[in-house]
């Protein structure tokens, strides 16, 4: 299989969307941009050994891939249109292939995003997704609105993605089988194969001032939201909502550094007004998804956390940190 | 300077559009698509090693890699709009970023399209861009409208790229440096900074019934056409223009074999009806590019080629081709 074998093979099981006027096989992919709606872009990479152990299963690495992709659009509201694929292989293997195209296609089928483009090198493991999605004109949810007053919210429960990182690194959790251990495997799911908050996101228009997913830890992640908005916030920890498999496997103190400082979870942070509670209690019901209220908005700069062992500027993971 | 100061140092050079609503800095860009126009929409990544030699200067990286996805905007007659960029670097390399940043933004900056997204990551040197850009509907230049009867067309000098890596295979050629033979600095240039035929692509909309840029070779990439279309192509080599310091460099045959086989060249291949030939040479004058008749396109399948050494279905350059 080659090059070109390796594209047609993936693009025979890309589903088209009515507004994929050409798809995969030709210089370009030609699309038909929803009317009166704007398009949120975003581009992210992951390459293994860095942002995924190298022994990940390639369905796990597919969904993977296109779920930090679709979960930024969800922190703009937008809803999926399409993307593009860059797959870098060390070599040709259809094996490692219909796994990475089951998990990739099990996902954008079920978020409707369309696969328009792309290209297959040989090189070390690495996949680049660009994802365009479509948000009412003036209506995305920008990191830069958040207000003095505004409550500070989480979607779902953070932290258990890094709890799973944290098993797997001490040796007590295995990334490629299901965990004997049930809570276990409820964590390593959520490492594996994170859920984009999508309907979440586009349910917050005209509800959240501001919002961003969690990849970077909600500290961190809350700290973009109050720098680009010129503002400071304040965490109560012991509001950040905790799972009992995460305390479970790791304990009270430690799964709570995986909730604020953990990467990897891809829930929603996001501001809103107070007279906004109600209306996002009842919106938590209708999702079916939790949504707690863990701290507010204030003047000043910066992320500072109350009640727990940690305080001061939040820092999350970055590749380039130095030592 | 981290992952945060590599994507600010980026950001700060990028040039905005009015049509991008919300540039890098959140979670996606948002962008404001042009009424009345389709979006082309491309993806390709180049890989230190596999796609240039690794010793390439980084301006030339960074124009070469935005190069090839404007290459594939041409092809389908696109105005640039924006781009997206994923950047995975072995380290934190403040002078090689510089040198990258020049090089992209020089031609980034020449072509009009406006950085809008991306990441850094670490890993082996590897680009992939996402290229948008933007078509008056349905009138894009496809691959799949060459008929029978038509002529066939390619522009510039072909076979320059591939001359120059020739060269540089055999130790003859730097790519670093300029060459002190005039010649083979005219090679050199082409290989390192080629440039997307964007103007003419977008002049072709209702002259040309099919293109395609020629990245995989002349033979290999009108074969795509013939492909799509469900015709045959016939190539008279002799008409294959060649310039001098090709033929001075490598001698004609090598030179002819560069100008059929030889990737890289990014230039369009086209196929436009007989009573088009007085527009394109009025073109061809206009634009001050060469555009040369080099066949025509007939009944049946592949493409031959005659007058030449060669004949029968061409093969271009494959990333996974079987040893």
């Amino acid at each position: 299989m080659d090059e070109f074998g390796l594209i047609d093979h993936i693009a025979r099981r890309a589903r088209l969307r009515a507004d994929v006027v050409l798809g995969i096989g030709d210089d370009a992919a030609l699309l038909q941009p929803p009317p009166g709606r704007q398009l949120a872009v975003t581009a992210d990479t992951l390459n293994a050994g860095v942002h995924f152990p190298a022994e990940t299963l390639p369905a796990d690495i597919g969904w993977k891939a296109l779920a930090v992709n679709l979960s930024d659009l969800a922190a703009m509201g937008a809803a999926p249109l399409w993307c593009t694929l860059s797959l870098s292989l060390p070599q040709a293997d259809a094996g490692w292939l219909e796994g990475f195209v089951d998990g990739f296609f099990a996902l954008a089928d079920a978020s409707g995003i369309a696969l328009v483009g792309g290209d297959t090198t040989r090189g070390p493991l690495s996949l680049s997704i660009t994802a365009m999605g479509a948000v009412p004109a003036g209506q995305a949810l920008r990191r830069d609105g958040a207000r003095v007053g505004d409550d500070i919210w989480i979607s779902g429960m953070p932290g258990e993605a890094a709890g799973a990182l944290r098993l797997w690194q001490r040796g007590a959790l295995a990334v490629r089988a299901p965990a004997a251990d049930s809570g276990h495997e409820i964590l390593r799911q959520r490492l594996q194969r994170p859920t984009p908050r999508l309907q979440l996101g586009q349910t917050l228009h005209g509800v959240a001032s501001a919002a961003a997913d969690v990849s970077d830890g909600l500290l961190a992640d809350l700290g973009h939201i109050a720098t680009r908005s010129g503002v400071g916030a304040v965490v109560q920890a012991g509001r950040v909502p905790l799972s009992s498999a995460l305390r479970d496997a790791l304990g009270a103190d430690a799964a709570r550094d995986c909730a604020l400082r953990g990467g990897d979870d891809y829930e929603l942070c996001f501001t809103a007004a107070p007279e906004r509670r109600d209306a996002l209690q009842a919106l938590s019901s209708r999702l079916a998804l939790p949504l707690t209220r863990i701290g507010h908005v204030v003047e000043g700069r910066g992320v500072s956390c109350e009640g727990g062992a940690d305080t001061g500027h939040a820092a999350g993971y970055r590749h380039f940190a130095a030592q």
